[in-house]
């Protein structure tokens, strides 16, 4: 198996930053969840006062050849047609994106089709779509582990370039039934678990995507995290759980959200579990399971507002509140300094 | 009775809202509720592209009579010291404002001293703190009314000056005890239902303060809004309600966040039913009684991230989100133009 090493997230500033936390100019605690935050991403800076300004979205993209079960109800050209709709600015994404002041780039980890070169397009590809995992592994283990690879360069690289946080979208028609597996196997979770409506699915559609998983996992009992994206995964999430395991080498923050992202964190946690202190959960996704997936993790994440869109839509949401969450530790005045007018 | 008329908001154009939602290059519906939050903005600002940019939070402090009963395990003192954090720029709704790029003003409804002038404070003092609401009303119905005159003439400035959304923050020592003797008649609610832990109590400050606030409420068994404010009510907090009237007659969203700014919703939606559609409710504090007051008015939060410090923290976090809820209205491509590649 290949390795993902990474040493422990350093812990030793713990108690520094609680005390400077608890020092501040409002009740202990007040603040809730938000001191939490605040004290994550000091540790993930190792830094008292870390700094959360610059943020960029990567919207990874694939196609998934389990779409020819019809696993989806949309067909497979739509994730192209998004992709251009993302290079447009005129996507979803793009729109929160411009509310949260927040750069997007899309990666082509796996659209099945040649696309035109684009500024804000990364040529990543694998391969034009995975192959069917129904009948077949849906990649092999070298492009599992080049989509990986790739995966945690383009976070590095982000990283370098001075991005604060890394945050996770996707797009892939089919890649919720591909999720699905990734979490049957690596929660783990029984399978009816971990199928739900996608973006668009009536019951009977439900039925038959679950049917067809049944039948894709009877094929192979991986439960090994790379031998599990290699089999059922898409290029985009084992791209993703890359990404995850680049920016923990970046000491960087990375927002995961929804539950394609949330998969695709999982892997990577199983990968390399160092990496889990890296990782905010953004949004829970109305699509079934993401609560079971995120319980698995000891996860919880920070908005519940019935997205089920993917394109890291919940992830831009939660950039100011990070930035929010940041700025306790830099621009709150101490208990002591208003107590002495120090202001 | 003081009467505060409002036509019922227009909801003629809620079809074409819907349409337009529904045209989205997105599966209707997959936006959740921030869909129903662009359509809630639509509506108020009565049009099909609703603008969302420019935000205000106005923090209201007033000091509380009830304090002499020692209601709250901070001394009235700290309301001043927390105004000059405010000016100062460094409290944490400073802080939460920056991330949110959103400007605060602080308004002087009614703190015990005279305070010195300063570009971002507005004088608005109606007196030098309230009355003792366990012994005698709060204030007197004039002040009463001069405190939602004037909290409705700021929002209506606010409004006049371009900003898309006012945001409700509070400081006062002692307010939540207010508060609750508020949402006690007007929700109404068994008061031990209302009464919590405020920003630093522990279960004897608890029941020290439950029994004051017995007292006071058997004192006087006003339930009519205005009797209510006038007996129980911080200056502060009939300001605010005097601004949720001043916001929705300027058809101007209003953020109202955690449990005073909500009782001060609560009085202005008794006062003006048809005001409520123009809230929307930020975050649902970890005071005790703040669910239950929402519920009484149908009202779900949009964040529950364990906040219990008031200043319109909750608020401000909430501001992005409403700027991603507008900008769906106006920047996502229609399913149409993705489909015939008019990008």
């Amino acid at each position: 198996m290949t390795a993902f090493p990474l040493p422990p997230i350093d812990r030793a500033l713990e108690s520094a930053l609680q005390a400077k936390l608890d020092g501040l100019a409002k009740p202990p605690g007040a603040l809730g969840r938000m001191e939490a935050l605040a004290m994550q991403l000091g540790l993930i800076q190792q830094r008292l006062d870390p700094q959360l300004e610059r943020a960029i979205l990567f919207v990874f993209a694939g196609d998934h050849g389990l779409t020819q079960e019809g696993v989806s109800s949309y067909p497979a050209s739509v994730t192209i047609a998004m992709v251009q709709t993302f290079l447009a600015q005129r996507a979803s994404a793009n729109a929160f994106a411009r509310a949260a002041d927040t750069e997007i780039r899309v990666v082509d980890a796996g659209v099945a089709a040649e696309l035109t070169p684009h500024p804000a397009l990364l040529d990543a590809k694998i391969a034009l779509g995975t192959r069917n995992a129904a009948h077949e592994p849906a990649m092999t283990t070298e492009q599992c582990e080049a989509a990986i690879t790739r995966g945690a360069a383009i976070a590095q690289a982000a990283a370098a370039e001075g991005f604060d946080v890394i945050a996770l979208g996707e797009m892939g028609i089919g890649n919720t039934a591909s999720a699905a597996l990734v979490m049957h196997r690596l929660a783990p979770a029984p399978l009816s678990d971990c199928v739900g409506m996608g973006t668009g699915h009536d019951a009977a559609g439900l039925a038959r995507k679950l049917a067809t998983l049944q039948r894709a996992a009877a094929r192979n009992a991986a439960s090994e995290p790379l031998a599990v994206l290699t089999e059922f995964g898409g290029f985009e999430i084992a791209m993703m759980a890359g990404a995850v395991i680049g920016a923990a080498r970046s000491k960087t923050a990375v927002l995961v959200d929804g539950f394609i992202a949330s998969a695709a964190a999982l892997a990577a946690i199983r990968l390399a579990p160092t990496v889990l202190p890296y990782c905010i959960f953004a949004h829970c996704s109305a699509e079934a399971g993401h609560r079971r997936m995120l319980d698995s993790l000891g996860a919880l994440p920070l908005l519940d507002l019935g997205l089920r869109l993917g394109e890291g839509t919940g992830g831009l949401l939660c950039v100011p509140i990070l930035r929010a969450a940041a700025r306790i530790l830099t621009d709150i005045a101490s208990l002591d300094d208003v107590m002495r007018g120090n202001l």
